[in-house]
């Protein structure tokens, strides 16, 4: 089977006509029109076998997360997704596997109306890159140099089971089947915040999604606005999974800061927000804990319950460190 | 030295600021602000060791290549360049190669006003992945499936001479050096034709940039169009340069049907406009060459100067063939 056919069974669908996608696959670019006015917003990740997967992974939720991590990134941007392209890297033209690729990456795709609007095929070592596009109005996308002294700092949902799974498969934790199975999917399945992230318009100053781990991503944010953080480690307790925690509070909060993987949104408000944080996580049906408060010192201080400073687990994860 | 060190050191730059790039590189995404009520020209493209460049290439040329097949398929469309976004694996980190690339990327990309405004790096077997984005007033853009019976079709410039280059570099052909210097930058460093694109608004139908080999991308105007196509080998002759047709004219045909990799454009127009083609391409500074029509019969002829039909040499590049 050749590329071109390859690519008209697994990725060419036939598909309602959208007016913000005058034209889709097939020609020599892929026309978008975003809403009148409107930013558009732009990402693009690179996963690669070995690295950020096993070969062995179930294709379609390598499908699922190839287009999760990126979503994840117009998430925590505030932005709508429009479409995305996919380039792909393949060792040979597996039709099944391509098929439970391409399952996994058009329930996502569909779940968020996000249009795959181009892409290329070639042969090579397994390596998938997505660019994905979305939209915001001017001065409503959360920047990440957005942060204020006196912010609060928030995560939502539950941080570091993506890293507990990744150390079952490393043999480091043992953990029983349902626990088992629920950790794993946080790192195979990974959810994009992206109904938070649009909640979050106009009430959270910075934001940024947590993949290489708390501690990085929040430190991102914390050098991009020229200032620090101080957390409580009781309330960041609070934002991992009872799975987590059942391995020790210590391993809780360590893989909670730098286990990335979690494609949770970190994000500071101001006090003054506080039950507007509180609407905008009810309507994204999703829970945020409010984890400490950004301070004019910079670096980031990780305190326990008798505000005495604890010392911060390791780095975040460098591809190249 | 780190993943972020890295991407600060080559690839992060002090600009100007640009309207239509609110946000660059460094947050989860980076804001562009297409000309309100344009359309946004999306095109990927994925280049792999081994497959589309060999690893003694030199990293300056490499750059250039990378984003020049992408703004080829701006250039396709009648797009003009806003910005692109660039996802790296790579085996290390290695500085002086980096500084390489980085430095052939960037004098492409600002004799453009391409700003590279996101991306991803991480370790892996060599492989660049570049989006590239462009705008085109709405109706304006050449897509595929524009050509009409009648059309006259032009290629812009020569093509085959990066296939000789590959020739040569297999051995397959010897060429003197002043010759192979010269098909060997139109290998390692083609030409988007941007200015012919946009000067072909309104006056060209359907058009495609030359990847895959005149024969294969013609072919994809011709499907998407429901009509076929008479070249006339003649003619199609005198779009290949004397390097190649030195080596014979059957070899110039088979090279310019199907050599590939040549970055020039193939177009369709009226004959009313061909006074308007001569405009547009002395005003792109870029020779035109009418090689045949469009007409109803499916399908893509080559007639000698006898009208009389010659054997298309075999298929065009692809890539799981």
């Amino acid at each position: 089977m050749g590329e071109f056919e390859l690519i008209r069974r697994h990725f060419q669908r036939q598909r309602p006509a959208r007016a913000d996608v005058p034209l889709g696959m097939g020609d020599d670019c892929a026309l978008l029109l975003p809403t009148p006015g409107q930013q558009l917003a732009v990402s693009t990740d690179m996963l690669v076998e070995g690295r950020h997967f096993v070969s062995t992974v179930d294709p379609a939720a390598l499908g699922h997360k190839a287009l999760a991590v990126n979503l994840s990134d117009l998430a925590a941007m505030g932005a709508e997704p429009l479409g995305f392209t996919l380039a792909l890297a393949l060792p040979q033209a597996d039709d099944a596997w391509l098929a439970g690729f391409a399952r996994g990456l058009f329930e996502l795709a569909d779940a968020h109306g996000c249009e795959l609007v181009g892409g290329d095929t070639t042969r090579g070592p397994l390596n998938l890159c997505l660019t994905v596009m979305g939209q915001v109005p001017p001065g409503l996308a959360l920047r990440r140099a957005a942060a204020c002294v006196g912010d609060d700092v928030y995560v939502s949902g539950t941080l570091g089971d993506a890293r507990l799974a990744l150390e079952v498969f490393r043999g480091g934790v043992a953990l029983d089947a349902a626990a088992f199975t629920r950790v794993r999917a946080r790192m195979e399945r990974p959810t994009p915040r992206l109904a938070l992230g649009l909640a979050l318009r106009g009430v959270a100053h910075a934001a940024a999604d947590i993949s290489d781990g708390l501690s990085g991503d929040l430190g991102h944010i914390l050098a991009a606005s020229g200032v620090g953080a101080t957390l409580q480690a009781a309330e960041l307790l609070r934002a991992t999974s009872d799975d987590l925690r059942a391995n020790g509070d210590m391993r809780a909060l360590e893989y909670a800061l730098t286990g990335g993987d979690d494609y949770e949104l970190v994000f500071t408000a101001p006090p003054d927000q506080r039950d507007a944080v509180a609407r905008a996580a009810a309507h994204a049906g999703l829970g945020v804990t409010r984890i400490g408060q950004i301070d004019a010192t910079p670096g980031l201080r990780l305190l326990d319950m008798q505000q005495q400073p604890l010392a911060l687990p390791g780095r975040a994860f460098d591809h190249f460190a």
